[in-house]
């Protein structure tokens, strides 16, 4: 008889797991930081020339924040299982199999609230300054966010298997 | 020597954060649908009557949406729950337990990235348009978001417990 397949994976899918996530929190990032538009506004018969830039959205800072953490937290745990897969065993033990477990699920809900959040100033935004220049400004925030939705989820997968993989070293 | 704490808890408290849950999200849900302001804007000297609604706004629309399924979803969690302090036992076995784990953790995502959705779109929609009419209608979603965060934290608080008695009964 076989034996009854584990609920873990390889340390090698995992480390590819996390280099999936820091490779859209990547681009997400370096997207939503370089987005720029040159707004010429005529108000009151007084033209106006605004510049838009990430930090003149609230949402947009937030996800700025929420992607730099998660680049962090990935980068730290892909050395850990870099570790992990050439030394053949896990760095810090038990311990460490709690903090992947806790740190992914945190890390999963502040991921998806940056790209909620993002999706939700954009998206009515958009609607409610339907200017030609703002349009594209707004799209390429739009791809920001559907590359931290796709961070999100590669993280919330890892968390699926943390937390499998809790209980077998505790 | 006295036996380990059991990482699993009292199916009263499960009970009690399950009601704690659902009336954060029933209040949020009423806040949001009954919120509405009419204003009066003057655009190229013409004026005109506007009335906005939850509806307006794509973002609550989604908090709407995630909020009925987060109802819908407590109340069957609240009734297996009070089952089993009635009878004494969990109903459906070890298969509802996955349930458990599994629900709780996709419900606190849709309700975390409702409620981010949610103060991502109000807090930029309000810095955008600086009306007085318009400024309460969007200090209501921000209350309506508060409670929605607030039921997303107790989901995610029952996310842990049901991650941590999986295991023991697998």
């Amino acid at each position: 008889m076989a034996p009854p397949p584990s609920t873990v994976v390889s340390p090698v899918t995992a480390v590819l797991l996390r280099i999936l996530t820091f490779v859209f929190l990547l681009v997400s990032l370096v997207i939503l930081i370089t987005n720029t538009v040159t707004l010429y506004l005529s108000i009151d018969s007084i033209d106006e020339i605004t510049k838009l830039h990430f930090k003149d959205v609230y949402a947009y800072r937030y996800m700025v924040a929420s992607i730099v953490t998660g680049i962090a937290y990935t980068l730290l745990q892909t050395v850990f299982n870099i570790f992990q897969v050439s030394m053949g065993k896990r760095v810090g033990g038990v311990g460490l199999y709690q903090f992947d477990c806790y740190g992914d699920k945190v890390m999963s809900y502040i991921l998806a609230t940056g790209a909620s959040a993002g999706f939700g100033a954009t998206i009515d935004l958009k609607s409610a300054f339907s200017l030609g220049a703002a349009d594209k400004f707004f799209n390429k925030a739009i791809v920001a966010s559907t590359l931290l939705l796709l961070g999100f989820l590669s993280t919330a997968i890892s968390s699926v298997f943390s937390s499998l993989a809790l209980p077998k070293r505790d």
